[in-house]
């Protein structure tokens, strides 16, 4: 008897779904013996179920789904956490297994609907709420196991990757491309989720959870977006052998597990700086395994959907296997999350500042007080009469000294022209 | 109660998964509840017992591990497909689930073997027998199974990737690149498995035969290695905008299965181009998916260790939860391979030949016989008086036409100064 399935939500991702399930439903049962059927499909929406055929089995009340008794398998694909939290937590507490691509539920409330899972004895599936159609979650729990995992990086949010892509490739500035990619598509007229680093915030909670055996949520991931980059320090960057990637950070350090956000410079050689445009990869070091990365489509429908079924697809295996949940919660571990202020990297720093004799000079010594060891500086004169470009890199120093630099240079009588552009370097 | 582990083959491997259990059998334990206990290992080498401290449980007759009750889970590392293929066949038959790395194995008796797994209604994992630590078979075996999988096309090969990149990158021929690979231990004193893309073949049919549903062995993949490539047929390639690569290439043709290994010209932006030295690489084209690829280390203690031991682990959850085998053989259609005279690719050609007029007519009337149309030719001078090189890139021409137009060539008069280089383009 057929595994019975109930979607909530048609969007981008629920149609991918349900496309899938008319092209491949046989093939399924051919080759792995798997036997699906969509039996309810809840949308907020009528016209996307007419549009992809599901009108017959169709309601605008997820309710409908959660108790009918002959479901197995809910769907989530509504995304944010408030209905959707509802929806995942009543579904398994009807017992049922679900699925979800909800990357900002399981970031924000992962604990709680993890051990309401495991109450249910019910499966809880979310390889799409990261990477779309990239393996990442399941090898994370399955695959890897035998590491310990030392860094999880990863390019997770295509939308700035792409962004980032064409102003260093096509010189363009910060505005003008992100109207590009909200015309495009591939950015949402309100993009804050994008830009500011949020929506890779989630990813990275995510991941950092699984990869370190210990919780980490949304609230923990320091997040810095690409608004102020500029094309100026992309092309800065490449002269120094580097790219510029909006980068999510997770690493296991003596002092606890760093996890951030930010543009990060990354030398031009390594494997995640040939990843552009919209793809997404995640970069991941095990202590046997050395260094892995998974790579592609991170957004849209075909990727997002392949996910979910997946996880869809192994999870009526198992219910027609009789087989308990195989992975649950696996935060055995509290490992405290390193204050952002302690954190210890390099750091690119550009000011443009007045071209008088001596600012170099009281410059240096601000970097000097704060013992913030300077790698290299190059000076190079601007458009601007009187103007002078400074970029520093610097040693590996701590954060909240960096920021004492900068707070201090702000006060130098009259010196800076514009804000500093600061961007964290990865070696 | 702990999950007993038989080891079979103490080398660089089996080495690694005996560090692996010494460092992280508590935090299998912590993590994910599953207990895993080594009691009994076995190898030619008693020295090697010794070196990883397990004298006390050590034989030289793998015997004594098959008949051993105690044992849940045999772990094969000897390689090879005579004394390999009888621990195997023997521990299925003996009740125990099986792990290995041996991809010739696999890629010869894979058949044989599933069937026998079947039978006994045990595990037969391998995960380790591609891409050393990189998690693919799992992922394509779960995670990916909602797509039509179109391709799947692997740098494979760690030891010809390192010989092509150093070859590329510092302009050595081949036999001093062999020499140092050698000197360095990433190639064999008898090279030929790697180096004539017998090892790739081997790992190709079984990516082949997860990817299409289709049994694939060894025997249906040409293969063609990397002795002939000189360093300037890839400064050619580069200037053209391609690198060379020993690629493993399996796709979904509508004459069948297209599978084979050979030099292959990748355009540079292609995302296996990026890929050097000795990782490995595995890039899936699927038709919800899209491209994703997986990357890692091919080789090695480390990463070869880390799939084993992946899949050790979720044989053991496996065991201690009472499930029987989740996925056995999916090769439930038999889709014929494509001969590889039915190749249909784009060429690349260099020919050395006399400096004579009416050489470069009498070549384009045998191209124009054999209707192999040709998108360019470039002359360029030699440094031998008297020969200049002719670089033909055909489109899209059928393997039989083009070793027609070789042979005919070959037959012109004293045209031709030395063997024709041919490297067949991927767009």
């Amino acid at each position: 008897m057929a595994v019975k399935l109930g979607l909530v939500g048609t969007g981008t991702v629920g149609g991918g779904c349900i496309e899938i399930l008319k092209n491949h439903k046989q093939a399924f049962l051919r080759h792995y013996g798997i036997d699906v059927e969509l039996v309810r499909v809840c949308s907020r929406n009528p016209e996307q179920a007419i549009e992809h055929g599901v009108e017959d089995i169709f309601t605008q009340d997820y309710t409908d789904i959660v108790n009918d008794p002959e479901i197995d398998i809910v769907i989530e694909l509504i995304g944010g956490t408030t209905v959707a939290r509802n929806v995942v937590l009543e579904s398994l507490k009807a017992g049922k297994n679900v699925v979800t691509a909800n990357k900002a539920l399981m970031a924000t409330y992962g604990e709680e609907v993890m051990a309401a899972a495991a109450d249910a004895g019910k499966e809880i599936a979310f390889e799409a709420s990261v990477g779309g159609g990239i393996p990442i979650i399941d090898p994370m729990k399955h695959s890897l196991i035998a590491n310990r995992i030392d860094t999880v990086m990863g390019i997770v949010n295509g939308t700035t990757n792409y962004m980032l892509t064409r102003m260093a490739e096509d010189d363009m500035p910060y505005d003008e491309v992100l109207a590009e990619a909200q015309a495009k598509g591939f950015a949402e007229a309100d993009p804050t989720a994008d830009v500011d680093g949020l929506d890779a915030a989630a990813k990275i909670a995510i991941l950092a959870s699984i990869a370190f055996n210990s919780r980490v949520t949304i609230d923990d991931v320091y997040a810095e977006g690409i608004r102020n980059i500029t094309p100026l320090d992309l092309e800065i960057a490449k002269d120094m052998g580097y790219c510029v990637k909006l980068l999510a950070h997770a690493h296991r350090t003596e002092e606890g597990i760093d996890v951030r956000v930010h543009p990060t410079m990354l030398p031009l050689d390594h494997q995640l700086s040939t990843v552009n445009g919209v793809f997404n990869a995640i970069f991941v070091v095990g202590d046997a395994v050395g260094e892995t990365m998974f790579f592609g489509e991170g957004a849209g429908s075909g990727p997002a959907a392949s996910a979910v079924m997946g996880d869809v697809l192994e999870v009526a295996r198992h219910i027609q296997m009789g087989i308990p949940p195989i992975v649950g919660c696996t935060c055995t571990d509290a490992i405290p999350i390193v204050p952002m202020e302690n954190l210890k990297t390099k750091y690119y720093i550009r000011f443009a500042v007045a071209d008088r004799s001596g600012v170099l000079a009281a410059m240096a010594g601000v970097f000097a007080d704060h013992n913030v060891s300077v790698h290299s500086v190059i000076q190079r004169g601007k458009k601007d009469a009187g103007t002078v470009d400074l970029t520093y890199v610097t040693h590996t120093a701590r954060e909240k000294s960096v920021r004492a630099v900068l707070a201090d240079i702000a006060k130098l009588d009259d010196v800076l022209r514009e804000e500093p552009s600061v961007i964290r370097v990865e070696d």
